[in-house]
């Protein structure tokens, strides 16, 4: 295990890949310098680069891993659909995975009556929620609900109707001429978020399509936090109004705010859900917008006809994704692995206020479930101080990566509490020596 | 096998699927009669139903299926990956296995100085080469080009940005008021397209930031064909007037005209190549984006700053999906598969001419490499040929799915003289059967 030493990596190897690999949200001209991981393989919760160094995935990578890595179970549902299909079309045609995971996870999500669109992309599955919402109001007849609210902070993805539901985040207002306007409210870090955004809601019925919320946490935004109570009191707002809910919880699902949606927490039936990153336990690219009947019956009409939703993806309900995520799915019971978030979540509340709550250099910690977000207080983005601290923590072999200053801590839902100790310590360490 | 009687198909699983499932690009209420296949297995180029009953995969599980199914070599190496790692994140970091996948693509791609930027849905590739081609000008200090030119008829996805590339087919325009405006020139149906299109690129050369094309085949919109020339000039249009090049071959690619790439055909080198569907020769989710080092190194400055392209995607560069496709790739060597598609093409070619060149139901047969066209000359949309003739192959135990009223021909890569045959004769007596 490194011990904080700046440790050669494997230069070879980092260098062939910043020259064919273009990484997301990242400045390729600095790829190289900012302590790149090149994983060859992993154990459990453990990546092990190239040169055989251990790190402890205490990001889940990028938010999609739950149960750990190479899960025996997961590895043999994968194995068993190897051995009839990889993948048949859902274009007008079925697949009987995908028809057995649909039906367990009808059981299991917030929504009435479920029926599930599958694609691959989180984002994907933002688009078909915004692109239903849409057509949902014209094949009814009503022509005037085509506009969206969405939140002030709020991140849906980098499509171009995902990032137009989206806020000015990530430079994305370079793309406004290419975006659809959208009626904004504001975000978790405002207190009064919710009395606005319910105003706001009854202000604009008439031209309201959908509201779209991450509910319970803002995730890319910087892990900003809101109180269910004022989540549900959108929620009824939405409804009062007659205007549809998009829930987006590629982020917030599958257990990682404490309950298997986050949605459960703040009371909300959305009329639209959209799932993706721990759906498959963060095997395969699987995403699902999930539409109640009621949404889902205004689409129905005669073969080929204008009430159809003409969207689709090629590998939609991919059978080898659909396998993994019927298991784990399963396995969230067997393993109950919801008491094992609350209780790391917890302790992960717990230690980062011992060591961090009054550290000089942290703003704010925040955190439901196991997703928490330690706001540095920085001298400017310049000092690059999020980048830095992560740094220092790949370094003493626990995989970070921030969103700007805000350090972001995500472990699979499996972590033990000894690895939320060793988390919280080497986080403690990294922040020292940044900003000691 | 059926033998073209009415078969009584598997009530319960339909059922099953109908209730859950929403299917892309199918009316629902329709769906149960629409004689659907509800896969379970599959062995070669053969979908096996729940009933087990056998489907000769004639559209290639919609256009993503190359090999066949469960070929032995990509399931190892999928089952090689399993033992070292599922995925972990390309946000900042790496991984070996889609390291050797993008070096090993870099020696076939026609894009110079290739560099990949992986995501997982095909729609997902062309929105992000549109927003590079977007952001591309900004970096470089050029304000008024922030326009596309694309084709009449185009299809290239049905997310926000790659619909508004798309033409109005497929009832896309309902989705105008979320569409960004986009300059239009003709489709390959207009004999005169190249010289209008060149014509409109002279014209608008210093608004426009791309041109989008799918090269030698519009697939979606009933696989229109173009002469190579037509494109070959298209694309020089575009270098004089300095304007980037949008190759969308995600349908193309890999193999499906006869040579790897379709710009290959074309004499093009795109600026930007997408590339999705046959990737992974049908078993997974995998897309990338393919920008040449000129446009990539418009985006290289400062770590943070504003030149990064700030766009990524969870699952993109997932490693089980790259460690197929990297075997995938070998294979077409290996097994020198284009060799078989230029063999197959010329006799699916002429098997077509004879059975159906004349038939009095026929407008035109059209086809590049192994995608073909049939187009019926129906009596008019209500009375549903292209359904009806699909589902009566479909009874003889062949797949096929419609657009509209052209029956796609879209076989496996490694089909064989008798299945092509088989093809042929099935989808005769279907049209007869149909239409007689």
């Amino acid at each position: 295990m490194p011990d904080g030493r700046e440790v050669e990596r494997s230069p070879t190897w980092v260098a062939r890949d910043a020259e064919v690999v273009w990484h997301g949200f990242t400045q390729m001209a600095a790829y190289p310098d900012n302590a790149p991981v090149v994983v060859e393989r992993a154990e459990g919760r453990e990546l092990i680069d190239v040169d055989g160094r251990r790190y402890l995935d205490a990001i889940s990578s990028l938010w999609v891993n739950t149960l750990g890595h190479r899960v025996p179970e997961l590895d043999e549902a994968l194995i068993d659909q190897i051995g009839r299909v990889a993948h048949s079309t859902m274009l007008g045609n079925g697949n009987a995975v995908v028809v057995e995971l649909a039906e367990e996870l009808r059981q299991v999500v917030p929504v009435r009556g479920a029926h599930f669109l599958f694609a691959s992309d989180g984002a994907v599955a933002v688009e078909q929620a915004l692109k239903m919402a849409f057509q949902y109001w014209l094949n009814r007849g009503v022509v005037r609900r085509n506009r969206f609210l969405a939140l002030g902070d709020a991140y849906h993805g980098d499509t171009v109707g995902s990032l137009s539901l989206g806020d000015g985040g990530f430079s994305s207002s370079l793309f406004d001429p290419l975006r659809f306007p959208v009626l904004r409210a504001p975000g978790y870090a405002d207190p009064e978020w919710s009395t606005k955004a319910c105003r706001a809601v009854e202000a604009s019925a008439d031209q309201l399509a959908a509201v779209v919320i991450e509910p319970l946490v803002q995730g890319a935004s910087g892990m900003l936090c809101a109180e269910p109570g004022d989540v549900a009191a959108l929620g009824r707002a939405c409804r009062r109004a007659g205007v549809l809910l998009i829930c987006d919880e590629v982020a917030t699902g599958f257990g990682r705010t404490g309950t298997l949606f986050a949605s459960e927490q703040c009371r909300l039936e959305p009329d639209l859900l959209c799932l993706g990153k721990g759906i498959t336990g963060g095997y395969l690219a699987m995403s699902v917008t999930v539409a109640s009947d009621d949404v889902y019956r205004a689409f129905l009409g005669e073969d080929l006809g204008p009430e159809t939703f003409f969207h689709g993806h090629s590998y939609g309900g991919n059978a080898l994704a659909a396998a993994v995520a019927l298991r784990h799915l399963r396995l969230f019971t067997e393993w109950d692995v919801l008491a094992n978030v609350r209780a790391r979540s917890a302790q992960l509340s717990a230690r980062l206020d011992e060591r961090l709550g009054a550290h000089r250099a942290v703003a704010a910690v925040r955190l439901r479930g196991l997703m928490a977000g330690v706001q540095l207080m920085s001298p400017g983005p310049s000092a690059r101080w999020g980048r830095r601290v992560s740094a220092a923590a790949v370094r003493r072999g626990v995989l970070l990566r921030p969103l700007g200053d805000v350090i972001v801590v995500m472990p699979p839902l499996t972590v033990t509490a000894g690895e939320i100790d060793r988390i919280v310590e080497v986080l403690g360490d990294a922040v020292d020596e940044v900003t000691g």
